[in-house]
């Protein structure tokens, strides 16, 4: 029998079959290998959300490490400083940031809290933390930290809600810090594997 | 030639060919615009899972702002409340939290930790925070964030393992809150990409 | 009309139209199928990374109850020992975490701060936690919770930056843990949905 084109139904048909046996079986393979590729270049892996919630010495470096450590390996990092955190942006704050010597009977030099909380106490923990610790061990100042992240492109965000709370206007912060909400740092955190509240 | 269907191996393999050619074409195409919408709509992107392990007022602030906006943006939120985080939802414990002037030298008003550590001060640190700081500034009180984040659908989860070690009783927590364990909280968290330790 | 398969500009049109109606038909089937199915089995929804910077003995569980709760639940989980944190997976160190009764308003047992600081009461709040909290509701020492982690496979690294800043060997750290910087915790923390700063 001849096919007439006219009345393709049984090409049609043969069509048909042929193309679901193909695609079905192509498909599974190349789906699989293009979702496969697709998790492996996930764009939520090169992402890094952190909230800095801490204004002590000790707890201003986690952030800046990572980030510092995240942009150099070539991902998009933004810190959200809010309460005491803010204090890490503030204009000739990161030089004064301080730790007391009280309530963290972990510290490498544990001093009893009846002395660590006597006059005096605080700027000397910060003085040996700074000196004896990371100074002589080779790990940069918060205010080189800062700027080595600003230079690898991490972006840092100020909480709206904080400074109005503390009284701090947007010129109080180092240049470079934009101003946002909560929302900015969800909107980010949405499409980062990563997200650190520190 | 004309085309007998009875021995249909030459259109067979025509058609396979060209359908071949034409998946593959389009294939990637289209499976890139799929894979891209369906990263787009990732439903890890609309699930934060926060744990709540601090009873102070400044930390108990945090989670309920974080899961309160994000509820706001149409996600789904659980808040697992552990260790002293659980106060937060005690009947009538979001009234008393309170917050010590002591081993925090990033405080909006520092007191040095001899002044901070006398009797009234934690009282009196507590009543500046709440009225010169968040009231003066139209920040919710905790009770009132509880109830906004209720409200917007956000799920409290109380960690048994803190109600049993503290001798705290279902009964003993502010309606709508769940009990569950660790296995709880990582279940959700699993599913998003927003996780965080607060 | 006859079809001349060497002249076969109209099969070659005919098959075109065919395979593009039935590929884009079964294609949203077959690739929204697919995807979320691959989304089920999302990789990052089996993996856990924690950092754990905190020394105290409150603070030592929730990195350890999480990641033996989501080893258990058959995740890979990599917890990141850093600052105090370190002092957890010091050989002997466990044992001797200690917490100190001052600066937490929320203690399950508050103490005024000026009784907290004195000679003592650091002994006394982590001998209470201990006895009168953990051991009386079968919440396993740190000690064990550590060897737990480790026969179900978590994977412990010791943050080297604090090592070299402390004057810690890796000799001086408890058998298993692995030595690494913050690029091998961002590493696997960029593959988890699951990433917790405590």
């Amino acid at each position: 029998m001849a096919l007439d084109i006219s009345q393709n139904s049984n090409v049609d048909q043969l069509v048909r079959e042929r193309v679901d046996a193909l695609i079905t079986q192509r498909f599974n393979e190349l789906v699989a290998q293009q979702i496969a590729d697709a998790f492996k270049k996930d764009p939520a892996q090169n992402k890094m959300a952190i909230i800095a919630s801490k204004g002590t010495l000790d707890m201003a470096y986690p952030p800046l490490i990572l980030a510092s450590a995240a942009a150099a390996m070539g991902e998009e990092v933004e810190i959200f400083f809010t309460f005491y955190g803010l204090n890490i942006v503030r204009k000739g704050g990161a030089k004064h940031l301080q730790i007391a010597p009280i309530a963290n009977p972990a510290m490498p030099v544990p001093l009893p809290n009846i002395l660590g909380m006597l006059p005096g106490m605080t700027p000397m923990a910060t003085w040996m933390m700074k000196t004896q610790f990371f100074a002589k061990h080779h790990v940069a100042p918060i205010e080189d930290l800062l700027q080595e992240c600003m230079d690898l492109g991490v972006k840092f965000i100020a909480c709206q809600m904080t400074m109005d709370v503390m009284g701090i206007k947007a010129s109080d912060l180092i240049d470079g810090v934009e101003v946002g909400g909560a929302a900015t740092f969800i909107d980010f955190a949405n499409q980062a594997h990563v997200s650190l509240f520190i």
